[in-house]
This record gives structure tokens, C-alpha cells and sequence, in this order.
């Protein structure tokens, strides 16, 4: 039991809640650690939405809406933390949701597959393929899913995958609180912001899009402008603390 | 198994290692989430051991020879990363060595005390009263080893039980990647560094400082200074980053 009256309560009970998702095989160790280091960079940045991420947001979201075979892929860490938030967007953006783990077990990817049905995510399963240019069972992936997608919304993702998405030619929308991370650099468009946040900010953006007609969209955007102005925001907060 | 083509290998290697203390108990699923808010900070230090972190150290290692009653506290992380480091760190400062929990339970205690013990620790046991003022089991220690203190080194330490040691009068020396945190900036003395880098440079300068007389010796520091410097630190490199 985390007392009330811990300063951190918030925070030490989503830690809770992914050690319970742990517990589960739904969150691998590694995952906990890796959710930390999300804290870290979060607490940079204010714990709050930059309105940088959230023009990123915005262009997610027309990204999804203008793409022919979107996929959102997704690990135990987004699961855990987002499932409802995912559902919401799928019936926003009508994208496929694929689950896709770096330590992949039959038993894993079925307690995420059901955690994620539980909150309403109509699932793509089938049967996967190592079809990703990449040693590891990271190289997994379904024909029909991720392999033909041309728009992949990649949560928390594993910077190798996220490098070997772009050589295939995706367009890869990565959510990642550290913007020097191999997987922001490389993603073709880099939201800066926690999971929670972002993912009902593009839900949003795209029921406002979904009125207008999506042949018509064309998408552009800086990526190197949304990284800066991330590590801009980060580096004001820390310098603030030596005021 | 980590693929060695992976970049982030040996990061990834020691999160494995946690995971296998947190499979045996050792280290609780919120000590892996606080390891990585670990890594992100040092990340932004550049993985290494600065000066000012170094001046920390040299300090440290004067206060606990100076101190009449040194203790090093420990909690699940510190003993799965630095267990032998810690032996040799007790045999240079003659510091009492004791289990500290955040989340206690006696199977905990036990399994820790048995690693710290299997790498040459000397462990302070017996039995534990609640003595610090505290709500939750952060309570807990034992009237001859930490309540008794005048010197306590406290690695990877919870915010709210810093603040309540140096209530109580008793110098506290920090480890802890974090300068922002409430710890960092509660402790008498914060060495900002990662704990395997950080505990045998100060067992070095214990082993340097232990041919001189111990009375005669007197420290002086501005913690503020080392707290700001390592700020700066990981202020630069992040604006390095937009270069």
C-alpha cells in the first residue's frame, strides 16, 4: 500500500498498476524499467501536454485518417496503460490494432490480445511471420497487418523496429517521452508526450477530421522542428531549476 | 536473450539482471520502474562520473571516516546492483551495513540480507522498531544501527525518509541520478551518480583518508553547488542535442 500522503502518490500508483500488469506476464521487467525512463523525461516536461506534441497530435491523427492500411502496433507497456484509450481510437481512425512484443510468447501475446478486447479493441491476430528486416523475435509480424500497412502508430516502440519500419517505406507515428531516442529520431513523425495524454488528443483530431473529405487531405510537418522544441522545453525546465 | 547487436545492450543486460532479482524478490516492480528514471538521468549525464561528482564523493568518504557512527542503508536495488561494492565500502569506513525497505516484508529482509551477506557483507540485523517519524513500514530500523547514527549513506533513497533522517540531525549522503528530486535536495550531501560508478570512488578515498588522523579531520562543502554543477551537466548536454 502506497500511503496518501506520499507526494509521488499519483505516480507510484500507475507503477502499481503496471507491476500488477507484470504480475500478469502482461508488462515484461524490462517494460517497468523502460516506464520509468518515460517518467523521467515526463517529469521534464512538466507532466503535461507541450503545444508542440499537440500539433504532433494533430497531424497524427490526419496521417491515420489519410492513409489507406493504418495499423496501431501494440506492446504490453500501451496495453497495460491505454487499453480504453486504444479502443477509442480504432473506432476513430478505423485502424487495425496489432500486438507486437519484444519478448514475444504465445502466453503473452494472448493475456494482451484479451486485455485488449476486454476494453472494446477489435483485434487483428492470424498468424505472424518473421517478415521485419531484424534478428530477434522483434522481426515478427502478421502479412495483412503491419507488413502492408503504409501508416504505423508505434506506442513506446523498440528503436530497431522503429528503424526497420521507416526502411520499408512506412510512415511510422512513434509516442516517445524522450526525444533523443533512437526510435523519435527515427520515426517519421514523433509525438513527445505520455501515452495517456496523446492518445485521446488524436482521437479528437481525428472525429473533427472524419467530417471533411479524407482524399482531400495532404500532410505536412517538420519532425526535426517537433524533436527541437521538445528538448527546448526540457532544457528550460532544468535550467529553471538553477534559478 | 538481449540480441549483442542491440544498441542499448549493456543498459538492457543490467535491466535483465534486475529483472532476475525481481524474480526472486529482491527487487520490487516499483525499485525496476525507479531504475529506469535512473537511466534517463544518466542518460543526460553522459554516463559517467563528473568532477563535481567526484568532489562529492572525496566528501562523502571524509564524512563517513569523521562520523562516530557511520551506517550504509540499503534497499532491494542497491544490493542487486553494488553488493560487492558495498562489502569493500564497509571494510575501508567501518560502517555498519543495514536493510532498509520501502516495501518490508521478513522473506525481503531475509533474501537481501543472504545476497549482501553472500558478497562479504557484514549485515547489521536484530530486530527493527518503528522509530523514524513516518507513516507506512518507511518507519522501520533499528535502535543501534540507523536511529543511532550520525553519518547515514543512503543509495537510490525514498524522498519522504531522507527528509525524516535529516530531521532527526543526522548527516545524510545521497546517491541519486535525479538532482531535482526531493531526496537530492533534502540529503546533507548528494553525490549525482550512478551507484556502481559511485561506491568504489568513495572506498578509494576511504582507503586514502584511513593513514591520516580521523580527528583531525573537518569537512566543508556547498551541496548546492553540486547539485547545481550536475544540472548544468545534463542542461548542456540537452542543448548539445539541438546543435
Amino acid at each position: 500500500m502506497i500511503p496518501r500522503d506520499h507526494p509521488r502518490y499519483y505516480s507510484l500508483m500507475t507503477r502499481e498498476r503496471l507491476a500488477r500488469c507484470a504480475k500478469k506476464g502482461i508488462v515484461s521487467f524490462g517494460g517497468l524499467a523502460a516506464h520509468g525512463r518515460g517518467e523521467a523525461f515526463d517529469y521534464l516536461l512538466g507532466e503535461k501536454t507541450t503545444k508542440s506534441a499537440f500539433l504532433a497530435q494533430q497531424t497524427a491523427a490526419a496521417l491515420l485518417m489519410a492513409a489507406h492500411h493504418p495499423v496501431i502496433s501494440v506492446n504490453g507497456n500501451s496495453a497495460a496503460l491505454a487499453a480504453h484509450e486504444i479502443a477509442a481510437l480504432q473506432r476513430s481512425s478505423g485502424a487495425l490494432v496489432e500486438v507486437n512484443l519484444f519478448h514475444r510468447t504465445k502466453k503473452r501475446i494472448g493475456s494482451i490480445e484479451r486485455l485488449l478486447q476486454d476494453a472494446g479493441v477489435d483485434v487483428f491476430s492470424g498468424e505472424a511471420e518473421r517478415l521485419l528486416p531484424l534478428s530477434h523475435d522483434r522481426a515478427w509480424c502478421r502479412r495483412n497487418g503491419i507488413f502492408s500497412s503504409d501508416v504505423v502508430l508505434v506506442p513506446l516502440e523498440d528503436g530497431d523496429r522503429c528503424e526497420a519500419l521507416v526502411s520499408m517505406g512506412k510512415k511510422v507515428i512513434a509516442i516517445d517521452l524522450n526525444p533523443l531516442s533512437r526510435t523519435a529520431r527515427a520515426a517519421t513523425l514523433t509525438i513527445v508526450d505520455e501515452l495517456t495524454r496523446a492518445v485521446p488528443n488524436i482521437t479528437r483530431a481525428c472525429n473533427e477530421l472524419s467530417q471533411k473529405d479524407r482524399d482531400r487531405l495532404t500532410v505536412s510537418f517538420d519532425n526535426n522542428y517537433l524533436l527541437t522544441d521538445a528538448i527546448r522545453e526540457m532544457t528550460a525546465r532544468l535550467s529553471h531549476a538553477l534559478d
